[in-house]
């Protein structure tokens, strides 16, 4: 054990997500040495996050205003929604810039083990959003695991019938990836989703 | 990228040791959906941990005062001193239970290549604290790699004349190990080490 403060601080940071005793340990010393202006401005920006940053009203999305960065930009296609899990799945999205329409955080999936179910997710929002029909596609880019597919499954089969395209992101072998080591179901899918190439 | 805060946080967070922009990325919205107390707390204890904590006059060890807990305690022994790299291996020996001596914290170890030389570590303050002959044993207790066993030796050298007894921790195999996966310098220093057994 630590003296007073500096184990305040280690147990502290042992509570962060992916930040076992050792590490905690380790982040405190770095901490005792630093410079204080870098740890006044670490302490400063959770302070800072904590008091700015919210979700967007529309979309779910990390923002510091009432609505975030993409849903305030007129540049945007509004007739596409891209249904996604968590906001770090729009960054993810974004960083391709393959993308040019609206979003919509679900804020998690459904996961009955987990006890999360429909009711928990932002669906009804969702809903709310395809109601005057200037959407036309909805992308369904939850996590390609068991709890996404089944989200995305349950909201296709409720969004269908209203008439809108309802797509999913492609399954299949990752890019730079080597055959061998694919595991069956992906090599599976990539089986099943394969493409006439037109040469 | 994410939006101004957010960003801020995960770069700061980014610069901790051992926490990369994944992690980075994941602590930063674990502190999003976390409780604002729970927040500040861990804003409060890196502050606090700045203003608060100094190193020992005497040791080198952490402290909150101008001496650390071990020296400021009267039932430990004055005349051993246990000297160590960092103030982490005094935790780490104060958790055996081993040891009832004070301890001198060097603040890092003899190293050519990261440019740390003698003058760099406290031995001036080590020195001083052998002068009016109340330490009669010191252990080396520095890390067992090549940085280690350089300093270990340049103390030893240096510090035996005075007519001290300078002792080093024991090199061998860890307790609940197996033998086939030591590395041949361990095993070589167990047998170098023996004990005659008195059963």
């Amino acid at each position: 054990m630590y003296e007073g403060v500096v184990q305040d601080l280690i147990d502290e940071l042992g509570r962060l997500p992916g930040v076992g005793p050792k590490s905690a340990q380790r982040i405190a010393f770095h901490i005792l040495q630093a410079e204080p202006t870098d740890v006044r401005r670490l302490a400063q920006c959770l302070m800072e996050v904590k008091a700015k940053v919210r979700f967007c009203a529309t979309c779910g999305n990390v923002a510091q205003e009432e609505l975030c960065n993409i849903c305030r930009d007129p540049r945007r296609d509004l007739s596409v929604i891209c249904v996604v899990e968590e906001p770090k799945d729009v960054v993810a999205i974004e960083r391709t810039r393959e993308f040019r329409g609206k979003y919509h955080v679900l804020g998690g999936a459904i996961s009955p083990i987990e006890g999360v179910g429909p009711d928990d997710l932002r669906i009804r929002e969702l809903l709310a959003r395809l109601a005057d029909g200037t959407v036309t596609e909805l992308i369904l880019a939850t996590d390609p695991n068991l709890e996404g597919e089944a989200t995305a499954t349950y909201l296709a089969r409720m969004i269908k019938p209203m008439g809108l395209k309802v797509t999913r992101l492609a399954s299949g072998l990752p890019v730079g990836g080597d055959l061998e080591y694919a595991d069956e179901v992906t090599l599976g899918r990539a089986f099943e989703g394969r493409r006439l190439l037109d040469v």
